[in-house]
């Protein structure tokens, strides 16, 4: 490709360099003197992953960068948003791409699967980036045969993750930017105190009601009234620091306290002008969390499908372990844990007149 | 279901009002003694797609509302979003399903299309609904053997539609919502003028460059800059106004003048954070129009497999009516259009710093 | 509707039964005053879903009355295998539709959620006629909360539920189709003595080239090796009719030694003329399971979203529950275990000539 | 990678050559300094593209083999179906992917687009053999301005085209093998009399209860008769061998009197044995149609959104040349038109015995 100039003429193939994508298919069976017609699928269908992997792994990059520095520039949160977006369609192919690969049938996979040994997915590393990116920690993965996830990566590659490892994660800058959020406080407003006030008089009123409804048998009034019960223990919780502090240490939340807190306010005022996009951006994390594990359960499906309950081609009983990854290696879970804090907008308080202003444009505020 | 009360225990079933909704297939061939058994098919295909179709008129009027008044509250642009995605999301839908239908084969059709005469999706009320809520007039319409779409309703739906048609459309009302964006001009920015400026400069540099590029030969060099000859061609367009008044007689483009600038402006500042809600507002507008040309073009290719070239139940060379409008009933051409008069960020100027602070929040302009 | 003829003219609104469908649609928040948006959606969504029920089980009943008598009409394979594409096809629209109704913010259902207690998709009936039709079984399911699931119906749905599980389910009829799949023996040929020969032979040819392989180190050799050891269990207790019956003693697999050894057959020699029809049919219910499971997987993770760990508007940790479901509410489990016996065409032994000819065209036999 | 055995070990990284695929992303904008970030999507796009271009060549090459010789083997429909099952379910991504690609906006487009100049997809090889290997033929190709679809490619690809245009296409082995098709006279039946007089039968039937319906009045009536006389011609058609050699001479039909005759058949009595693959196929050529037309009717939607009404990067305008393509390089149109000649079922003369036989299964016909 002529490099000299940007109006240099440039042509389609030598853009994509397809001599070379176009290549870098050998089937091992045609190799092996024993084609088998499938195994161009097999390839492919893993390439394309790769691809789309590099793509995903770009715009987590990039988000990563953006909210590096201390002071996230709210001009960039429409980009961050925009990425995020692209980064959940390409999930929704990479889990329609199940699909193709499941119309080799097993087989057909039998007819080159013996030659593959031990490749498996296990050892591609982009995804593995991906997932550190994201902020999986290596001591939340399920272990594979006690062997830790990096155990199949060479010593270059190793020492690449656990580079990424030690850097912040999506995860862990987006909390850092959570807990910055300013608007907890203003003047008489605080927005816990407000909170929970609005929790306290919503309960009361409404286990008042529950008892005073005629339509109600006794039966549905006891049922509802416990449940009430198990919402003032959630929401009991949550006013509690330290209750928080010991869900930290056990692992069952990975956010801080006051990042929780940014993540309820962000939810409750969605709307106010200032915390439109921030509550897009959550939103898109959750999205990714449900696409990922919904790509996990539907490749332990395919796996279940092509292998019965032999062990996979890296000598894994691969649908087990890859079923409960699906389950287990959630990453934004604590935003997932906000809707058990949310109050209907009817119990919420209005929001003083200088917050509201500060919540807004410059444009609208004059 | 007991209204008395909203703790009143209430059943799936009776919430659903699922007696109504599941005794609603009455099968015409099975009350003629010949049952077919694709015919449930046809007509819950159909009456999902009604359920559908008074959903996204829900969302569509909601939509109009928020903008009915001159003083839309930029609370509502987020609301405004999430409503639209959510149209788009249930056109996805729309266009899924046809390949649901398509599972019924011609011959299974056959045994009870001739049933149905004169039945068809030309009478769908909510349909027309959805099409003038958006804002395709009469006049812009294919006709149908000379006939006006309107022609198919009883008196009552004919003056529902009418009445619908003298009220503001959505595009009708982005349209005037676009007319006051106030920031085209500021002291000593003028938004057009910079622009024209970027726009010449650019054309300039860039012929210069051609011309100047070794490693481009003769006929690529001639082509480039015919190319920038119709580029300067567009550009020199909108900035006539006069111009722009006679497309719009001829009913080559449809919103005013003023509206037109206000695009161009939010698609070149999108980022600002003033601008990034108004920009997804006009995105979604944009996807709006494409799934729905889309439906339309699949529509016509399920037509065509159905019936091949035999006229549908409602008398209709069903194909190549359906074939049209995708091609012709945009709503929304004009935000498309849009496209061809961005320059690249690199050439547009540095908005000054009263500019930026206006398109700000209120908080970060402190 | 006029019904005195198949000629009538018939009116888009009226066979659709519109003006029923398009009046079912009541908001609890819209009947207390306190009209709330969302939920229209949430009605809509429901109904569409149980409309698509009805349709699938419309699918089923009509399969299930084809493989009703014994003795399955060969033309009617074509038609089942074409039916089980369709009830794939909903499901797919049932996935992505979660995707809609997940529009809905976790906030937005807080605005009507507590009028709808106790109401769940627990108590929809179609969707356990469905699951009873394909052939769950009661003492197969989880139980939620220590109710059998038919606790929420009125005592006619029960009865019509208990009759439904009295009858033959699909998997029961598949299984007794399969045992009388009658090439399994055939003057000479016996197709588990081909096979287990077949399978010998494999096992002792790989394990000597693993052996021999001098591009294999040690530690990767015994892995192989206990590979091939794993693998022999599975084939050894296949050929063993005793250990199958302990399974099936224990639950661990549902049809019987005959119908398995018939999918191993089918799905080994699927290529032949008389076999491509139902290697066909159990590929497609093996796609149902697949699908259902994961609409239960999808289900219970849009449970989560909207409610957090909060318990359902009936009351149940729904998201918990939901989410077991999906792991252990398999039907076709033992079709997917076929993948676990089977054995590379290479190694299948050539069929004799007089078997062939039975498996093929009356036409290419001559 | 190691290729002295089938039983070395090797790597996931070095099977699916990684090295080479993930280092053939080099972004111009980069190389010239000007780093855009969506260029890498850009890339990444078309490359996905290419491979899937790849692999459903792959699949066309292996069917067309099979259908080479004149004497198809049974045994092998069943594959066909499947591979081009697999072909459809790889386009459905080949459209779903448009709508990524849609994530970059057309302003993030302009930050690199004029780097690309003249690349264009026209110059895609892999995309015109699929044309090509289906059966679209040079003459019935929509020129873009005036240049053959060839011109762009050196000299040693337009030899690969023209020797591919000489090989005989997927649409012609189809034809040939359909000529074939044996069924068609036996003893007394004769396929092509049954039929003409069940339709004669059938319409002189009609015409009776139409004018003696007094459900209906006198303008539905005569409608109704007029469409029968529509009807009427079309089947007059398919009765005159002359007429389809001029509508053949004309180009509107592709296919031999005798193929669209067997098309025909197979249609009418697909649930015979014989027949049920076959119908599978014709079914699946027809989908492969509508899913290529979809494709590019949603590329011509892309490029309109990207570029406005600008040319594209290869000096097309390229929305129109795109929209019309969708319109006219159909293919398998013939096989959409049987659906024209179709007669219900009900209509339709038992097949004699002996006939019935001859398309049943040798096991059955004892």
């Amino acid at each position: 490709m002529s490099k000299d100039s940007e109006y240099s003429a440039i042509h389609y193939n030598s853009y994509l360099e397809l001599e070379k994508l176009l290549s870098a298919q050998t089937l091992r069976s045609v190799e092996l003197g024993k084609p088998a017609h499938e195994e161009m699928l097999f390839i492919i269908t893993h390439q394309v992953y790769e691809l789309w992997f590099k793509q995903i792994n770009h715009e987590l990059y990039s988000v990563a960068e953006m909210f590096q520095n201390n002071n996230v520039d709210e001009r960039n949160l429409n980009t961050c948003v925009g990425r995020l977006d692209r980064v959940i369609g390409i999930f929704r192919l990479l889990i329609e791409q199940i699909r193709v690969l499941e119309s080799m049938t097993p087989l057909d996979f039998l007819d080159f699967r013996s030659y593959l040994f031990p490749a498996s997915g296990f050892q591609s590393f982009q995804f593995r980036e991906l997932e550190v990116l994201l902020g999986l920690k290596e001591e939340k993965r399920t272990t594979y045969h006690g062997h830790g996830y990096q155990s199949v990566f060479d010593q270059k590659k190793k020492e690449l993750l656990q580079k990424l490892e030690a850097n912040k994660s999506v995860l862990e800058l987006v909390e850092e930017w959570l807990e910055r959020t300013p608007f907890l406080e203003l003047g008489e407003f605080n927005f816990l105190e407000y909170y929970q006030n609005a929790v306290e008089t919503m309960l009361a009123k409404e286990k008042k009601a529950i008892m005073a409804t005629d339509a109600l048998d006794d039966h549905y009034k006891e049922m509802r009234v416990n449940m009430l019960g198990d919402t003032h223990t959630y929401f009991a919780n949550i006013m509690d620091e330290k209750k928080h502090e010991e869900l930290l240490e056990k692992g069952e939340v990975k956010m801080s306290y006051k990042a929780t807190i940014a993540v309820l306010f962000i939810n409750l005022y969605r709307d106010e002008p200032i915390l439109q996009m921030p509550f897009r951006l959550l939103s898109r994390l959750t999205d990714i969390d449900d696409f990922l594990a919904t790509w996990r359960f539907r490749h332990a499906q395919m796996v279940l499908r092509m292998l019965g309950n032999k062990v996979g081609t890296g000598g894994s009983s691969g649908h087990k372990y890859l079923a409960k990854t699906a389950e287990n290696h959630h990453i934004f879970g604590d935003l997932h844990n906000a809707s058990t804090l949310l109050i209907p907008r009817s119990e919420l308080p209005e929001l003083p007149d200088e917050m509201k202003k500060r919540l807004g444009f410059y444009f609208s505020s004059k």
